[in-house]
């Protein structure tokens, strides 16, 4: 029973990875240029962006250390166009294959009990008085992120 | 355990909704026909197509009768500016309100078994086959649709 619950937890994450690797795959460096809508981010930069937030799920769900750490200043601390992107589109894509792989492959080995465990950027203390601060959660907000661009991202179409 | 774990999957839901609440309460009719792109879906049009979308989910989830069935012709069947809108802003918002405060009234009282039932838009051989497709499933692929429609909504600030 608990079994299934995650399982359809962990099914609904697939599922926007998935979307957002068919949108992604066929792009080149050119196509991926294009902005969501007039003076909004490129494609490019909301891959980057989509990888480093998840590489930053390895840390914080305590699956692993950092796999692209490069990506932060490009991506996650800077507005698009401000930083010249640090990977190629080819190395990217990779990139957003790997991360996406690693915690695939750490949360399906999930137990319930691991799933409610707290994620690292919460105290000990804040997390005896709020619970919900558990890995779920983070992912939950992650796969509801991941989906708020996959929503952006559908208007280049 | 059970429960915290349930709780968590209802706190994300309420996230979004909030989320959207907070970015439609502001707005009055002439606001809300601002595009999220140009020539793409406007802002009245994404509050009734997610209003019609959630009152779906009343008995998709077996948790009641739809509240709102009149929105579906111009907010889920067709393309925006195809049909007039049925409702001013302000009953619009209203129902947008009502729905989810029947939905989250409801899910609120489900237990872990309740969540691992069956959908109403499964037969009983297919949800013996993949019992992947229960309520949870639904619900969590309508946050994900509420946070995609959130993105596009977002760039027109």
């Amino acid at each position: 029973m608990d079994e299934l619950f995650v399982t359809t937890v962990v099914t609904s994450w697939k599922l926007i990875v998935n979307r957002l690797n068919e949108r992604f795959a066929p792009l080149d460096y050119e196509q991926l240029q294009k902005q969501v809508a007039p003076n909004k981010n490129r494609l490019f930069y909301l891959l980057g962006h989509l990888t480093a937030v998840h590489d930053r799920m390895l840390p914080l769900l305590g699956i692993g250390e950092r796999l692209h750490p490069e990506l932060d200043e490009a991506y996650l601390t800077n507005p698009d166009q401000t930083i010249s992107d640090p990977l190629p589109a080819s190395d990217l894509k990779k990139a957003w294959s790997e991360v996406n792989a690693a915690i695939t492959s750490a949360i399906e080995k999930f137990s319930i009990d691991d799933w409610l465990k707290k994620h690292t950027a919460v105290s000990d203390e804040d997390f005896s008085k709020d619970p919900k601060r558990n890995r779920l959660a983070v992912f939950l907000n992650r796969t509801n992120h991941a989906s708020y661009h996959m929503g952006q991202i559908a208007l280049t179409r």
